[in-house]
């Protein structure tokens, strides 16, 4: 088997596509998904996996050189919002409606089983040369 | 959405088809899933989601009537036999390789992101009426 | 098996995709659905299942967090209008054409075998956390 | 719309299907359906629809000449027992474990809500002419 | 077997599918079906079956609450108007060139192998209750 | 379009692909079709269209060198006797189980609505050249 | 097999569809095929088969009323001209980005082998009642 | 577009899968094609395209390391045998129904407009190095 | 086996489909690649295969009459940019945003391993005739 | 985009799936795959990639238990043979025909551009705990 790194057949795959630009909806269960982009569903129970876990996972695999998420994050969660300062600096936070107008042109949603709100960060691709 | 339960799409679709008698093996990331059963892959990364995620959160939701498990865990793995035979108090154990020529046979394989060694356990359905 | 719950295969699948806004449509056997959004037909014969058993069968699995119904079922099915009313205290009353036209937009449609008219409403699912 | 009859799209070309001798399984929830045999899962919660619902939708739709059904379901379930005896006077009784692996040479499985123990029939079709 | 009605387990399945106000279209077989509706081809050689055969075998089976049919078929094929003319009192002619954008829309379109001029209707679906 | 000939797009496709020994089993639409061979499924309802129709209509575009039907149908169906016999004066006659287990090796299975028993023959196709 | 007339399985069932007034490409193995239209692939080699002999194949098969080429062909490839004006005197002549943007819209494109530039010939099918 | 070679996108994809020892049946329209190997249908009319057109076609871009005829190719087609001779000298004949057998283990399948009886070859692939 | 050019099953039917004028882009593995056109994979690591062997290998393939690259190349690449001038004398250049979205029109994209900057180059196709 | 390892959907998704035990065969261009297994095609042109490339980028990614190749490789490849007996110290040699049998039953077919002969190893893999 795999020595280490992302085991989901179908999130494996799904990387191995993504250009430099291409956005990744990385996203709380309860995000309404749209019709369009593909969708790794790793979902299992409420909390499982976490944001933060899935997050985490994606960032050792992807070079990322932007990340937008709800300005409403920082009142209604403010776990996720420590979690996405830290690991984007430069976060760029835009209305709740307007990440789920910009995730209908995300090339990849990554649903987790985070059951805590506005747990969600559009990821913009970089490249490695 | 959905108020609780099982989150994952592939997954609340394959249960709901289980019927009495019918085989669901939940194992670790290493195990080598045959080619035939119906499989939802939940693994993500080492250990994410747990052996003891899964199962706990697999057994809110199944009648079971009977698990067997591989008889190498006890030595290996001493978290999982713990859970294990805490889980099922009549626990079957039958060799590793025994475990998976029955596992050919199951209806569902759950593939979670464990990464300690003999985690599986093949539950046998049962039903409520 | 499953211990309670959805126990249809399609439909079980489908409530676990949905996400906090996506639009259910509940109808009697008799709607014109539109192509597009996903279909779940449990209709078998004239009122079997019928529009009451189906609505509060949905009503134990998902957040709901609004209800839309045509206003014409008032005149035209009281037996609905007194389900609808006591189930969702704020419904919302549009016209059937109106209520046609948003159900394009729905994530899911799930078909009843109701037979008697306007015996349809559109929720909007709300989320748990 | 149809005038009458089955309104379940996947039930209604499934039975036009059928020729003389084919096998149709009618069975509850908890069947363990074989995999082979077309499934229309007509399932919704546990009872919705009855076993005995669907069986007399199917017998108008159907030329029916024999039925087979579980023994055990005279001791476990009067009800449907009482069902199957007045529907088919020649009803032949086997042990469960035969129906179970008569119903893998089904043409068509017919999945209820029922929950109610062994109410499964093998029906096996005649002609018209 | 089925006792009676449609044999053809494509059409069996569409029909089942048809909602108050969707759009049947019957035609020849010379008719140029756009790419979109759902197609039941059921035409066989030059007549086989009928245009007639078919309409009435649907009539059956179907509400029909609305016909329109070409204005050409009174000049080109007096069986086709008559036939039209009994079946649907109200019936609405317009040019052919309309008849066919507004199959462009149908839900469902059923191919005969008539052959004889402008042997087409468009029926509106009605509903039972 | 087509000037003649075969106009059902499913068939006139099936047709091409036959080689010389292919069987093509023509059949009523009470005959149990065994799963393996292609069916193109010309059956509207009860006699539409008939055995008679479709079988003339397939010996203008084939070149058979053998036809073998059920011993039965001498008995139970002169008309379908008496036109196999005056089609294939060495027409072979075996009896109805034994025709349907060879179906299962045809190529091809053209189902018609033709509901007079054992209006069923096993075409084997010839070669031109 | 089949007696004569189109052998290839994939053409065979595409003439079926054909309707008055669908267009049929018959092109070069050059020609830039949109994506959209059904194609069939004939082109084997270079030449092989050449545009004549798939043209003269499909005359034999379809009723033509109308037949559009590149008015470049006239200089280009006498060869073809010839050809095209002997079998259609009403031929009509487009620059061939014409021809190219009308072919979007055909309902089949025949691919041929042909290697000599601007063999392409939009055809309108007739109807034979 | 290609420079040179097959042009056929079918072919050209299954050409560039075969490898060392893969079996490869050139055959005649009348070739009762088995289930089961790849088949690309080139076939357009009788003749069209001939076997010898595809035959050297292919041995252009395939090694080919042996052959295998049917025997009775000889006596009812000198063309094919001739050509069969020249283009391998170690040619094999076995009896018709023997290439038949042989033929349900080849890779590939290509089918051509041949109309002479016995033009069938089965190459079996060698490598270039 | 093939005895030479491409052994790619995937590239070499697609390249068989290419017509007169159709795009062909070439990429490095971090172009994102929009969604519409057919894409082959054969990027494998970083690096391998190189930009310049897969053009190279293409260029054996197909006929090219025009070529355009990205501007930038030209200072983020001189290694890329001395093979584009030395391969395509005539070549275009374009800001990477327009041949970003000239590459959505494009028919085919070859996705390549290579790791240095604008690596890409979008190819008109010829004809060889 | 991904850091760095496999670039290849196909491929990363494959490799995610593996499990302990599993086979990997690594293969070069002429190897006849069997059906069955699933082939990542990564072969170009011969020798791109080339055997040495795709083993190294598979060994860094995969946890391996052994190796199994062909004898013949020693004589005919000295190159692969150096390859392999660095890489896999315990390295199994087998007949060429009996490694082509064990590779039937390889979960994973990953094919090179390798043009050396016998230049194919079969994997089996290990697991990280």
């Amino acid at each position: 088997m795999k020595k280490a790194g992302i085991l989901n057949r179908h999130l494996a795959g799904a990387l191995a596509e993504l250009g430099h630009g291409h956005g990744v909806l990385v996203c709380d269960a309860g995000m309404p998904i749209p019709v369009g982009p593909r969708v790794v569903d790793l979902a299992f129970r409420a909390g499982v996996p976490s944001f933060a876990e899935v997050l985490d996972g994606l960032l050792d695999e992807l070079v990322v050189e932007g990340a937008t998420a709800a300005r409403e994050v920082r009142e209604a969660n403010p776990g996720a919002t420590a979690l996405l300062q830290t690991r984007f600096p430069a976060l760029e936070l835009v209305p709740h409606e307007e990440l789920k107008s910009l995730s209908a042109n995300a090339r990849l949603i990554v649903r987790t089983g985070e059951a805590r709100p506005y747990a969600n960060v559009l990821l913009r691709c970089g490249v490695f040369f």
